[in-house]
């Protein structure tokens, strides 16, 4: 059988993350090479090209049995073009990736956001698999988030779909986000979040084991939050409660099958599910809590370039 | 040329408004018959079909130039069978509605909820025309909400996307609402919210206007603020600020091109237009709020049976 291989990539800050696999969903390799952001990222897409043919060498690979890239930025993407509005991180600005990439390696390329693709994973070979509406929560560093509705990723207006991270939820005293408001999802429930609320706490004078900590983490906090410890509690439960509000008021929207959460804060595991659920629960319409269902997240940092693949098994003609 | 009709049926619990709409958009007839409510609502599928055979015949229509008939339901339907869950107002609970119609009338049927019918009305001959992504929101006695994402209806997982007006926007204080919980965007919101809030303005001894009404109304309280009136002016404020964050974080979600609104409150036009705009714009994600244009409702009560229409037009083969 020919013309039965996707190629997905997921370019990070620090490293870009390749695979081939099958349309039936067999991973026949994945690799990582380095990220070249020197030159404003200049070197990139040409360091992706010749991954690409060095593994199909090595592989055996006809290039005509490729059906075509996907892949994911970190940035505002215009789908439609694969051109890049924005990705600080690499350092691309108004440069026309999918384009360039498409002539280098003579491949059809499509590209999306990089947290929408770990969506299209998830709902291709993940937990989120066959829904065909689903919300995928990132909770790390920041808040992010990819949204599968009618079986396919919100994309909006201007590639912005989907930034739930910016949600607001503090109109006032909020604390200031990178996206230049106050008040966001991301400055609220993040794993930044928990460990400043954490710090807040010691400086508020509670009586803390988190004061014995050389450093906070939120690892630590649902740790201490375990063994019994008030103030790391109260700081998961504040969490906990603007989340489950948060993904409810976007449940009302969007009314999905099912909720993916991934990222480190999810290795919380059910210490997080459990009143997360029970937080969303308190403010879902009824009818959208019955439908829809939280697990964590399965693919960890392959979701990303599975949904690239993903993407391409569902565009190419 | 033949097969080139579509009609569209909007079920309300008063009448049911009807349309013949050629697939180019020119509405040839409408018309409406009441709705007969008793028996819980047994008689007014026959009801539908009787109407269209008479209209056919009027207009000297073969049905086989009908492509088939696009009807809304108030209630929750499973937009996939036509089977209607529950629709209150017309006593309708557990009823195979889509099935029936279509043995009757020997036509296709599609089925949505009104509300979604309405944002695909005017999202083909209304304010929302050739846009991909829609917001369209009706701010009444209650508030309701359709969505259009990636060029179609957003229905979810039970039919119950879109159901913006009940987003939780207090999360302590808050007032009842139809659907059993407390202090959704519709208690808040709505023209009913409108018109209490300005009775709780008198309650609490404010100086205003207020008092000198026979009967407070949405539109009253609109008046009076534009004549200078501090209470029915906090009151507003406070109803476009909630509206406001709560439009912002759906369109971080949805990242329409465009929100509509329609629905009684809407008449207030750029009263309620433009510090609306204000509240959204201090609450969205910068590039959110720059792809989107607000604008008001064209189609009126029209909007359900173009709608309708338009949904046979997307998805007859």
């Amino acid at each position: 059988m020919s013309h039965n291989y996707c190629i997905g990539t997921d370019i990070g800050g620090t490293t870009i993350k390749l695979a081939v696999i099958s349309t039936e969903g067999e991973i026949i390799k994945k690799w990582e090479i380095p990220t070249d952001i020197s030159n404003k990222g200049s070197h990139i897409t040409k360091d992706i090209n010749i991954a690409i043919n060095n593994t199909l060498s090595e592989l055996n690979l006809q290039k005509s049995s490729i059906l075509g890239i996907g892949a994911g930025a970190p940035g505002f993407v215009d789908t439609s073009t694969g051109y890049i509005n924005e990705a600080i991180n690499i350092g691309w600005k108004d440069y026309d990736f999918g384009i360039e990439l498409s002539e280098l390696t003579n491949l059809p390329v499509w590209v999306d956001n990089d947290a929408n693709l770990a969506a299209l994973g998830e709902n291709w070979l993940g937990a989120g698999r066959a829904v065909d509406n689903l919300i995928a929560v990132t909770l790390g560093t920041g808040v992010g988030g990819g949204i599968i509705a009618n079986g396919e990723i919100l994309n909006g207006a201007n590639g912005t779909a989907a930034e739930i991270g910016h949600m607001t939820v503090k109109t006032s005293g909020g604390k200031p986000c990178n996206c230049g408001r106050l008040g966001c999802l991301e400055t609220e429930t993040s794993a930044t979040a928990i460990v400043r609320k954490a710090y807040e706490k010691i400086e508020d004078g509670h009586d803390s084991n988190l004061v014995q900590l050389e450093e906070i983490t939120a690892k630590s906090v649902f740790e201490l939050a375990a063994d019994g410890d008030t103030a790391s509690r109260e700081v998961l439960a504040e969490v906990v409660d603007i989340l489950g509000l948060s993904l409810a008021n976007l449940s009302v929207a969007i009314n999905p099958n099912k909720i993916v959460l991934g990222g480190g804060v999810s290795q919380a595991g059910d210490q997080l599910l459990n009143p997360l659920k029970e937080a969303f629960q308190k403010y879902a319409l009824p009818r959208v809590a019955e439908a829809c269902i939280f697990e964590l997240a399965e693919l960890g940092n392959d979701a990303g370039v599975i949904g690239g693949a993903s993407l391409v098994k569902q565009y190419h003609q």
